[in-house]
């Protein structure tokens, strides 16, 4: 590993999200065996190159030409997958080391996380592979994916569509979590990577890799400990300068990092030392798998913000109390509003309006009252980002009739569904226009199966989200004005 | 309010959940007003009493034949809905104490919440009820519903469908938001209370009468502070040996405090003493709407555990080390396994499982594997309750083929939502046989639009909650356990 320059290593990576050619060792016909389940979601996820199973007594796997050995392909692939036991692994780097192959993919599992004998194991494959110069992700991983190429080679059978967002994860069945959470939310996948034991690629060469790679805009990482914790400061704080990294770490506690150990051999370390190393290295941590993704939105749709003064404006009052605490335990502010804002205010809401942030809607009914509410925070000098809580006011509110038929319900969602977007790309609009964040958080007048899902899905692809709760927008709010100051500083 | 002896005020509030006829102050054609929607939301919900609409100046209201006055109305009502301008409010509720109407509702806002004038409408207003001994909820709320009796006085055109969760909170909004959360996971509603100002029905009014109430089994609520801390405390603890309380507080912030004061006047006080109450009156603290939800449909579905020692069961290891985190920080055990569990574990699993709780399966692909491991540990003396991470072993897991059709779609999901329900029977009568709670989060094989929203309501329909991250099983185990030990001390 050491051996290869940055150039060099970064154009392997390359060939790993960009293959032509995939051979595959360890392809099976047998069902519910991985060697099949990955071949299969290879070939359905629709890649285009070509692809070479491998196995020594069939000729046909899954109705694609096998061959014996690699050294029978009749070219170079540009990826290997190996999928054959542990013991097997050291002898199949070898030659595919000898074939002239850069980059592969170890799937199996049962080297440095079972103790002292699979350790021994893991180092001679390692050992195999930098002496050929061959880069290798994993062992002990569920597979790579970079959707924009169509390129599937993961334990899960689902597709996620490309889109701004990277995930590298020390675990598998997290970085499928996250995924799935980014695709809920309607935002695609750039390239998906579980590094497994990291027996030779560290989760730094991947964000080094990520930090200059054109479909990526945000990096996902979930972590379990640092293999090399220098390295991995010294590159993180690279990358964050150039795009943000989002962060799980698990093993915080006692508990939690003797869990961590027996996963992925990995030593969890210190969360105190971890803390310091994130906060200097400009990467910003989220608490669970959902705010991880939720932050990671953020950052793709909205602008940074100048500060941490939060204006709230809410259409219901405890929404409007709950962000407020949300605030303050996220280390934002939430400042009294000026004199001109609270005039301004004055002049369009209702007498009784609550002369506060939060600017509380008091359950108004005027549709116009959120935007014009909205804009005059906008314009408040002292406020670095809005909260917007509830988007009910601007939106069609009659109710369904219980007698209603589902072409009725379906015409009232598609009514509905334009009227957010419209909504959205207004408020947006503002956003950037007044380079200050509006996160959004809502629920939806009427509750049709569906509809919310509906609704993430269309405010995904335009970059997009309507949060559930207002915590939710606090803790994003909290993580753009973080990664705001680091820049700044 | 004081007049009125315990039995008799709940004969009253037995009248608000259950009337037979409401006469509805301020119903109105209007579209767009209040005294429209709530009046619309009241027919369409389906109530099968007699409706009075009172306006002075219209006929028919919403088809209904209307009064003048509530004194012309030729009955006595059981329930008095009132949406009348705030300066209007106490004159109309001495005309129904004239009346002999024993329970009103009052959706006005601008009481307490809104200043000193406010305050002193908001007693002239209680004082008349008093002294005719008439109950209010309210004023500044967003309505009651009753789902079992189809009556829906509120404001959300949403009809919640019955079930065992009572919702009781100083906010509607938040009342809303954490019943449509209960809805989502297939759980239904009981009572429904959006208690506003409390003017004169405090929280722990409907508490005590909800700790009778044969169609509810938990109570979750949202304050933003007490009216009456010490009556609150005695209420609270006499209700919850019978039933739990779910709490989420708000306004355990200065910024937080603040906002509730605004909101309905509420005094938040401070967190540490809250905390306080809650364990000495045995009430369950939640972080948010969220987990607020999820632990009451524990409540619902699980046995008490006996202790705080968890045993983990994990189909992925980064969601294991998860959960082991997220054990220790909700003050859970996760103990090393007895010699003999792990020898019974090692008959069936790989060679190179963990040896350790969590019991990773690392990727075990053995539909039964999951079910002896979680026996395994039911059986085991020193484990209290299991969470079981990733119930995908015991699912079908075969991938669709892009090439599927619509119907092709539908028939696997209905295969999977089947073999999902009865791993949930077998894994939860398990539980029930042992008596120690199984707490399952889970996501599914394959992505499809719609399939975890079916998935959820099925199961919520059978008492179940598949959650979707192991924080949130965490979560709810220390829930349980905690209420245990406040019940059995």
């Amino acid at each position: 590993m050491k051996m290869l320059s940055l150039p060099e290593k970064n154009k392997r990576l390359k060939r790993l999200f960009h293959p032509e050619s995939v051979a595959f060792i360890g392809a099976s016909n047998k069902r519910g065996k991985w060697g099949s389940i990955i071949l299969a979601n290879l070939i359905n996820g629709g890649f285009t190159g070509a692809i070479y199973p491998i196995n020594p007594s069939e000729a046909q796997i899954q109705g694609l030409g096998a061959y014996k050995r690699i050294a029978d392909v009749p070219d170079i692939p540009d990826l290997v997958v190996i999928v054959v036991p542990p013991q097997a692994v050291p002898a199949v780097i070898g030659e595919c080391v000898a074939k002239g192959i850069q980059v592969g993919v170890v799937i199996t599992a049962g080297f440095a996380e079972v103790g002292t004998e699979g350790e021994r194991l893991q180092r001679k494959m390692a050992k195999q592979a930098h002496a050929g110069g061959m880069l290798l992700v994993g062992p002990n991983c569920n597979g790579i994916m970079s959707p924009p190429e169509k390129l599937h080679v993961a334990m899960p059978p689902i597709y996620f569509p490309p889109g701004p967002m990277a995930v590298v994860a020390q675990s598998g069945n997290v970085a499928t979590s996250i995924a799935r959470r980014a695709m809920k939310r309607g935002f695609g996948i750039s390239r998906f990577v579980s590094s497994g034991n990291e027996a030779d690629l560290h989760c730094e060469d991947y964000y080094t890799y990520l930090s200059e790679d054109l479909d990526t805009r945000v990096i996902l990482s979930y972590i379990e400990g640092f293999r090399d914790g220098r390295r991995f400061f010294a590159a993180a704080k690279e990358v964050t300068r150039k795009k943000p990294i989002i962060m799980l770490k698990a093993g915080a506690t006692r508990i939690g990092a003797k869990a961590a150990k027996s996963h992925t051999a990995a030593m969890a370390g210190s969360d105190l030392a971890f803390e310091g190393v994130c906060s200097q290295a400009g990467v910003i941590r989220a608490g669970n798998m959902d705010d991880l993704t939720n932050i990671a939105a953020g950052f793709v749709g909205q602008p940074l913000p100048a500060g941490r003064r939060v204006g709230i404006v809410t259409a219901g009052g405890g929404w409007g109390v709950l962000a407020a605490d949300a605030c303050a335990e996220a280390g934002l502010e939430v400042p009294a509003l000026s004199k001109e804002t609270i005039q301004e205010l004055d002049e369009f809401l209702p007498a009784w309006w609550s002369r506060n942030n939060p600017v509380d809607l008091v359950a108004g009914l005027k549709p116009d009252h959120l935007e014009k509410s909205l804009e005059c925070l906008l314009r408040c000098l002292t406020i670095d980002g809005i909260l917007l809580l509830g988007i009910m006011p601007a939106l069609p509110l009659d109710p369904l009739p219980p007698s209603a038929g589902p072409e009725a319900v379906e015409e009232r969602c598609q009514v509905l569904l334009e009227t957010i977007g419209e909504v959205f790309d207004k408020f947006m609009g503002l956003a950037h226009h007044y380079q200050k964040p509006v996160i959004i958080a809502s629920e939806l007048p009427f509750s049709v199966e569906n509809l919310e899902s509906r609704m993430a899905l269309m405010l995904g692809q335009r970059g997009y989200v309507c949060y559930p709760s207002p915590e939710d927008a606090a803790i994003v709010m909290a993580s753009l004005a973080v990664y705001a100051e680091y820049i700044r500083s």
